[in-house]
């Protein structure tokens, strides 16, 4: 459907939009772009065969990106503005353009910072799948197969561009759905960013503890599956996290009074309330259970 | 290696023991022990082989239970010292008694209520192993291989019954550590206890928001991982926290100084700190896998 694609940022994320838009047939040519520090990763994305070809910026992107129909940015969200820079002087009318940002706020604002106003064939697109790993080598072929890929269009948004990257996204496997941009970064906030935030300290406070080799020792299956998404990446996370600060300070503050409150029902021996906390959070997560497809 | 094993409580911990106890050959005859109002349960664990026989306190438990040579009390801590109770009368001087309680200085303490002191052929057991599910069907055959069980003798304890324990868990498939008491209490505070209550209280948080069947919409398997635990069974986990309260109240209140530092971090927008605490907790939990064998 494309005849030349770039990725900027073959990582886990781009590198597995890559693999299964080739798989998929989307796109002649693929091409993986990013920054001379990145050429390690990228070098590796070549010789896999993830994308055909490697261009810097500063180097050959420029041209590359100039001559692309569909431009699928897939940085971490701190990097984006810098990316729509380089961009800039090279925007193409008549292509399409995506990120995959975990935060959509901010995104629309480093849009409006560079372009004045967010692009008309721009969307900011957010798809939820993603794995504790990064880089190349933590692509997968079928990392989005029946996941939901959120749309966040902004008035500006063209049908034409919506709907080439509606199909492109539900080729890669994933089924879209579109939301208002406030209401995407509140949603994701509860049940993404809070939880990462909740696993990261966490782990931090039993290692800080005298005993933690020990703590750790003692740890099962439990604790391992609760805090596997203590292991993603620091620095995509700070990004995502500074990005989207007033969605979750209020919720880390609502989660501590939550806690609070089962230590208040444990000092009083109010085994009622306690159980009814537990009961109420099981129920409520068979009930997420049942609506997973 | 026992003639008569009684299982007192035939759900996952107590089927499972008497799965792999048949398989492996350690008692001749098996007897699942409980209450009339488990019978829906124990005659479930009779019909699928689990045990051989099933036996009703204020039937023919007790008779049963002065005949067993070796007895696992397989109940939630709550219940422990009512099962102790109903033990008293046919304690038997040469049997091996034990437990699969998660905190241990309670069930210590319900002992010492009963009984005036721990009886030395009775040694407290805590097997890291458990699954969300509870009940007989949840019971697995390998639900112990390669998972650490917890022997935290008292001063009593006979070696007798202790190396006999420390044969049967070894051959359930377990490995065997000692631990004082209070210290057990402490780490697993740390490692299951206040994580099950993070779990619980983040469902619940979400629940509690008007837009909680949108927010469960579309959470990813990240959110899907970090909350299994918070479908545990709402009853154990109040009798675990209840009976373990001392130590995991100040652990709550940890976490929540730890969250509230993060939202401080994220307020001043000091970026150096918050990658700091995320990725020392990211090489945290890798040594933490790195232990894991």
């Amino acid at each position: 459907m494309f005849n030349n694609l770039s990725v900027i940022g073959v990582g886990l994320m781009g590198g597995s939009i890559a693999c299964k838009a080739r798989e998929q047939g989307l796109a002649k040519h693929i091409v993986g772009v990013g920054y001379p520090a990145q050429a390690l990763n990228l070098q590796r994305a070549e010789s896999l065969g993830v994308v055909d070809q490697v261009s810097y910026f500063g180097g050959t992107a420029e041209e590359v990106l100039a001559q692309s129909d569909c431009v699928i940015i897939a940085v971490p969200v701190g990097s984006i503005e810098q990316i729509f820079l380089e961009l800039k002087g090279v925007w193409n009318p008549d292509a399409v353009y995506s990120d995959v940002g975990s935060t959509k706020g901010s995104v629309i604002q480093s849009a409006r910072n560079v372009f004045g106003d967010v692009p008309d064939n721009f969307v900011p697109v957010h798809p939820i799948a993603g794995a504790e790993n990064s880089g190349v080598d933590a692509a997968q072929l079928d990392l989005f197969a029946g996941k939901r890929v959120i749309f966040t269009p902004t008035e500006n948004s063209s049908a034409n561009a919506l709907l080439q990257l509606r199909i492109f996204w539900e080729k890669l496997g994933a089924r879209v759905s579109t939301m208002a941009i406030e209401h995407h970064d509140a949603v994701l906030a509860a049940t993404s960013h809070l939880p990462h935030v909740l696993a990261f300290s966490l782990v931090r406070l039993l290692d800080k503890k005298d005993s933690h080799d020990e703590i750790f020792k003692y740890a099962a299956g439990g604790f391992k599956d609760f805090t596997r998404i203590a292991s993603s990446d620091p620095s995509m996370w700070l990004d995502i996290c500074m990005n989207n600060k007033d969605e979750i300070i209020p919720l880390i503050r609502q989660i501590n009074d939550e806690l609070e409150e089962v230590a208040q029902f444990l000092i009083k021996g109010d085994s009622e309330s306690v159980f009814k906390t537990f009961s109420t959070a099981k129920s409520a997560r068979q009930r997420f259970l049942d609506q997973c497809d």
